[in-house]
């Protein structure tokens, strides 16, 4: 059930814009509020690390010579080690309300940061992961919670650092809290499973979180970190004579609801044996570019039928238009060609980039945040701000000027559900929200 | 002589934050006015062509299975073709409003579409000159107006085809060009000259405009397109047996006054005899990845000492945030590493990647905007919003928050010569400019 009855002027649909479409009926109002002008599904984000959003742009400087991924690494858990649930609601109520803004309406919450500092759990072991449920209701954003299990430093079963211990979960331990969350669940809230990396879990504690999923509910989205540098990939091939997307398919049963992170390098024959699989892929442009990471096989992936969405993960970016531009740009540098990503050929709607990169963005994510129906589960939707002057085209292009055109903000509204969350460009609680984060943020970086 | 007297609190510098800063002085003040926050010097935009504004987004579908820069500039020139002086006009001020209120104080636009749609010169002949002018002025940003000398349509000689007609001049009419230009120079506005690539102009034009300098008032800019694709490349070998930068090394007296647009495919040897000259490069990261051109070789031409400055060129993109964002995130995806575009391993500041990209984009765009002094020589500043949610630090790392976190506008206020021309961010004739922008596009989208 809704909390409104409404109707807008234009939907936009994988095959064109359709006219005078009810988006939400909550069984009471005898007739619909008419809305002008043109909506779109919100876009799902199914990938982010919420306190991550409070570090972004302080990683921008050499601390080592060849600063790389690893190196990121030791500032984020300096950083992770400061967060408790105060501090963590607060910054991913703003970046929640930010990601509403920008046209996400729906967020995968990639979540490790179980535990106090020192790796003794919280009175309420769950505390951090209701502070971000907590973020999300406020914001109004729909949530899918996937609390990470994460048990060992490396392929080769080393023990966890000081600074990972906050991460840490035997797999009861986890189990039991996957059965307290699921109690919470709703509308705007699933909760799924969550393994970090093949290098932080093993295969024996992953077939034990999946035999026990029949007595959590059944059927839920499973997410993981994989191949997003060459060092894990040859750690893998090390410790297990394989690569790490063909270790998992050797020895998990990989299917549609599965949601693999990254997956940058993956050889030819990963890419065919893991589409096949109906798996898909959450690719996080503007992260795997800041932590040099590199470019998915997004062009082979898409020709094996591979399904995708992107997400925003450690938000130096949040912005559906940076991530789904610079996937399609990714494309045309490794290519030097142009409108890579386009639908069918005979399909003039399409042919066009935008409408393409939309439609299988949301398609692609429906799994991944546990979905049955299509990506827009939580029922978001988002309207195109019909004075900005990038966009002043009625017609098939109208989500191509939207993505590859001009920086500022072109969604001025957000409906969730039936609760109107932004308007003019504004999230109904923003500046409360923001003072809050300014003030967690004060305490953060003292 | 400037517009007013004023004074900021903080003022950023390739060295470091100073305080309490004198920046405009009319000379009539008796006490300046103290602007409190975060200031930093306007970034130059080395490279434009303004009217591509009005049809960023619009190239973004299939027309051929093999799209690439060539079916690109097929719709270029359609499009080119629709404009007229008034519609230039509408299209520039939009564009250089857009660009003050995203941080750019300075522009060099590398301006072709001359004549009328059927070749014959306006009746004055340089009426779209003119209408740039007049744009600049009325949006107030600084303009390096780089009128450009296009005579045939590749390396082997060939004619022009229909659609290039309007931009064609022989070389005596373009020095007249030039020469009527050049009455309306003013602290706001300079003329360079400009050739738009190898393959449209000889070399024995160029040698008649640089032998005319001297009667044109001496030392001007000079920019060109180069080696922005790779056929271009092969055609310059074919019919020189160099490839283009060499074959420029080869034939003219290159020095600190030439601007280099793209420059993308250089081997080492070109990087590092170019990087000698002192010309500098206008890289233009979004455009480059939007048209597949590919990725410029910045780590070896900033370690062979080259200068450089960015452009936003097409205009998909009018944010100095995206192209240096995307500028550092393409070494990043090159090499595997982070925090590429670093300055003085001993100097704190500059070991930020944000402080060393600006400062570098800054300062490598002194001679491509013709300023004797340094690359802000249009005296344009800017303030950071010292309210948004993503830029609460008050330290080294502000600049790195700005380039690095996030997608929403942060630059709050803009003033250029001692005038405001963005408070809160807003243009002071944003709305009418908007207005008689999109009464334009209807025109030439009807």
């Amino acid at each position: 059930m809704s909390n409104a009855r409404i109707q807008v002027e234009k939907l936009w649909t994988p095959d064109g814009w359709q006219g005078d479409v009810p988006l939400f009926d909550d069984g009471l109002s005898a007739s619909p509020e008419l809305l002008s002008g043109h909506w779109l599904p919100g876009v799902p984000n199914t990938h982010s690390h919420a306190f991550q959003r409070a570090m972004a742009g302080l990683a921008e400087y050499q601390t080592d010579a060849a600063d790389s991924f690893w190196t990121w690494r030791e500032q984020m858990y300096a950083f992770a080690g400061r967060m408790d649930p105060d501090s963590l609601y607060a910054v991913a109520a703003q970046l929640y309300a930010e990601m509403l803004v920008a046209g996400y309406t729906s967020v995968c919450e990639f979540h490790y940061v179980h535990h106090q500092p020192d790796g003794r759990p919280y009175d309420d072991p769950a505390a951090m992961s209701r502070a971000i449920i907590a973020a999300a209701r406020d914001a109004g954003i729909g949530l899918t919670l996937l609390p990470v299990l994460y048990q060992r430093g490396g392929f080769d079963g080393r023990a966890l650092n000081e600074r990972q211990q906050r991460f840490a979960h035997d797999t009861n331990a986890y189990l039991r809290l996957i059965d307290a969350l699921r109690a919470e669940e709703s509308q705007r809230l699933r909760i799924g499973v969550c393994f970090h990396s093949l290098r932080a879990v093993s295969m024996e504690s992953i077939d034990v979180v999946l035999a026990a999923l029949p007595s959590l509910g059944g059927t839920r989205p499973i997410h993981l970190h994989i191949a997003e540098q060459v060092p894990e990939v040859e750690d893998c091939l090390a410790a297990h004579g394989a690569r790490p997307v063909r270790h998992l398919l050797d020895c998990q049963p990989v299917d549609g609801n599965w949601t693999l992170v990254h997956a940058t390098h993956l050889d030819d024959a990963e890419v065919r044996d893991l589409a096949v699989t109906g798996a898909s892929v959450s690719i996080c442009p503007t992260t795997e570019a800041n932590l040099g990471d590199g470019l998915f096989a997004l062009s082979e992936w898409r020709a094996a039928g591979g399904r995708w969405s992107i997400g925003s993960d450690s938000h130096i970016s949040v912005s559906p238009v940076e991530e789904l531009r610079w996937l399609e740009y990714g494309q045309r540098l490794k290519t030097g060609r142009r409108n890579v990503c386009v639908g069918d050929a005979g399909h003039p709607f399409r042919r066009h980039v935008g409408n393409t990169l939309l439609a299988e963005a949301i398609h692609g994510a429906t799994a991944s945040i546990g979905s049955t129906g299509d990506g827009n589960a939580t029922q978001g939707y988002i309207r195109l701000d019909a004075a900005h002057p990038a966009l002043q085209d009625h017609d098939n292009s109208l989500v191509d000027r939207w993505l590859f055109s001009g920086n500022t903000p072109a969604v001025s509204d957000v409906i969730v559900d039936g609760e109107w969350l932004v308007r003019d460009g504004r999230h109904r609680h923003g500046d409360g929200i923001a003072d809050r984060y300014r003030d967690a943020l004060r305490q953060l970086l003292d």
